[in-house]
């Protein structure tokens, strides 16, 4: 879906169609702001994902990354596509199994896991991506009452996304991970001697939002190498290699990114060269695709207000919703695309600034896209929020959170329900 | 309250004591993490306000403004200070309302109001500042129905907050307010000819966290110059002038800041100076803090997990919050200071990173901080987050949003229950 009018559907009305849904009729149904996310999309990614994985990576397991969006019905959804699931939290493990998402095929992360999180994980039978020195004492403490721990143990390759390179002093600056191969060793060791833990593998994760195979290729020749060391120094072929997410999206009509073929293609290729350097048995393979699965099959529809130019400076549009529901323009400066979803067909021939509503200054939207004229009552479409909008979302302002909607096949139904305004007050108590 | 030890007040136990509570005991209590605000301290500044409002302004209304920090018992306590009280949208109005705020001293601000939120407010009786000629629009065709508004109208007057000079051509680039002198008095012509409207006033705001008086004054001087010009159009002299909030606070220690009373004698003077030279009357003067009454009152209560050094480069220490409590330091480069609650006295030897608990290689909460060595289950106290914290807070990766504690005199309660896991999926559907 690359948002050019030639690439999108249109209904019998001439609105945008989105799942095979009028976008116009879904505010008329739902109200705006609304998250809209084209199920089949979302389940025509996961197949892709894993048609790619049997293809170029053998015996492979692909996860969804949840944090880029999760709730009760895309966990069932994850689950009907038979991909497995991470989860960073407490709070994303207790959504998994509260949808009944099965615990084996959950892999809990996270840089600073809590006692309760961790307790919570084995409890369940969860994978443990363990990604500290400090988070393995925890654990062997929680495990020598009893339980038993299958872990990964997340390395921090020291590769940049953005530079392709590796940095030198083989240390990397960042709160995640095992930051050194001494310390990566010392865990491999300390998980092999404890009976109560079982060693499945190793863990990286490079980035997100990256647009080309060299750094995965990179991060995964550094993580075989770690195999290799780990069979030569502790004669122990681990039987699980996790590479991962971190595939970009597209998010404007210009945006170019691999494809999952592609993606996979290239890591697969890199995989097999680097075992076969290391002379290692090859490892089942775990990716965890998140944003590249959700991003681009969501969009947020929002009401056009005020529309206000500016002479000579710049013509403004206010919508109902922004930095609330979608604070990565701010926090990023990401970019995103837009249309008027009622008058798609219109040439889009005047540059607008597409602001939120909140009382802040930084809560522009969109910085300049081209569209029709706007009028008050409008509906402008923003493209490619599938992905950490919905699971960002803030009550600032104390604006009500959209809620989320499915469509598919013409059919359309909550998925998360929107805020009310007595939602807002419901955990406050008088003075 | 500067942070420094010499500044706090210790508990018997030696612990950071804030409202006379011990802060461990908070924790140990409430859990954490924690947001803990003063309520003694926030009462003072209200109080500080109205005093120097008095002193300085005349005749004078303090309006706290709620987008900083708004819940029922914040309301309610604004009210017992007896300031007026700033909305932004319906749901903060909706929240003054269900507080048992007096309607008569409550204002609707927003750049983009919905038709609902403005029926909102018009039912409620709550004065309306008009941001744009769109929205004056709607409002005639509202009261065109029979009812009575109440109006200021916001004036943007180009003043640079940072570089407190005018902006040559007189037109701001803003989403908010009338943007030139044409359309301002365009619009109070309008309000001036319809008999369903009562124009109180004009009312600009520059900006948020200013240090100085400057911009104060120079945004002061353009709006008296307004109402000047506004008596020789039309004869009329407006009995309102809204200067707006701004005043900025102390994040961290060296910060330093205009007193309430150097804030409000400068502004004193300058609109006692300008209604000399435009020969007007004086108007009731309106003033809008918001950070400043509850910033510095406010601190957030971590626990301290995962401690890594990654030798040569960085000490980390990971807690168990971080952007989805606080999202200021990754949205604005916002810089905190934070000590150990539970071992204030100790010397802080270390350089710390203090990173927050997501999946987000951008959850950093301070960059750098001297901290004495820290364990795990240290308790970390992070200063002066009494405002845009709670506010803006979201549940990223799925974590509950802390509740939020008023201290007083030694007794500590919930305002803002703490959110449970079930309140995370309470709003889901099923597939």
């Amino acid at each position: 879906m690359l948002y050019r009018l030639e690439q999108l559907t249109l209904s019998p009305a001439g609105h945008l169609s989105w799942g095979g849904c009028d976008a116009v009729e879904l505010a008329a149904a739902f109200g705006t702001p609304l998250y809209v996310v084209d199920e089949e999309q979302v389940r025509e990614r996961c197949r892709q994902y894993r048609s790619a994985a049997d293809r170029y990576l053998g015996d492979a397991e692909v996860h969804y990354a949840g944090k880029a969006f999760l709730n009760i019905a895309m966990c069932q959804l994850v689950e009907e596509e038979e991909l497995g699931l991470d989860v960073v939290s407490g709070g994303e493990l207790y959504t998994a199994l509260k949808a009944g998402f099965p615990a084996d095929r959950i892999i809990l992360h996270g840089s600073n896991k809590s006692q309760q999180e961790l307790e919570m994980a084995l409890e369940a039978g969860v994978r443990i991506v363990v990604d500290s020195l400090s988070e393995l004492e925890l654990l062997e403490e929680l495990v020598s009452q009893g339980r038993r721990a299958r872990v990964l143990l997340r390395y921090t390759p020291g590769v940049r996304a953005g530079t392709h390179r590796f940095i030198e002093t083989g240390v990397a600056d960042s709160k995640f991970g095992l930051p050194s191969l001494d310390a990566c060793l010392e865990a491999v060791g300390r998980c092999l001697d404890n009976p109560a833990v079982s060693l499945d593998g190793l863990h990286c994760h490079i980035g997100s939002q990256i647009v080309n195979v060299a750094p995965f290729a990179e991060a995964t020749e550094i993580l075989t190498g770690l195999l290799g060391e780990v069979k030569r120094r502790f004669g122990a072929e681990l039987p699980l290699l996790n590479l991962g997410g971190g595939l970009g999206v597209r998010y404007r009509p210009g945006d170019r990114v691999p494809s999952v073929d592609e993606y996979l293609a290239g890591l697969g290729a890199v995989i097999r060269a680097s075992l076969d350097r290391e002379g290692l048995k090859p490892p089942r393979v775990i990716i965890e695709p998140g944003r590249s699965i959700v991003a681009e099959a969501g969009i947020t529809l929002y009401r056009a207000g005020v529309a206000k130019e500016i002479p000579g400076v710049r013509r403004y549009v206010s919508v109902d919703g922004g930095l609330p529901d979608n604070p990565r323009p701010a926090l990023y400066g990401a970019e995103y695309h837009a249309i008027l979803a009622n008058r798609p067909r219109e040439r889009a021939e005047l540059t607008y600034t597409v602001a939120g509503k909140t009382c802040e200054s930084g809560d522009i939207i969109i910085r300049e896209v081209n569209l029709p004229e706007v009028h008050r009552g409008d509906l402008v479409a923003v493209f490619a929020t599938g992905a950490y909008n919905y699971s960002m979302a803030s009550n600032y302002n104390r604006l009500p959170r959209p809620g989320v909607v499915f469509v598919r096949n013409g059919h359309a139904r909550w998925v998360v329900a929107r805020e009310t305004y007595d939602d807002l007050v419901a955990r406050d108590l008088p003075l």
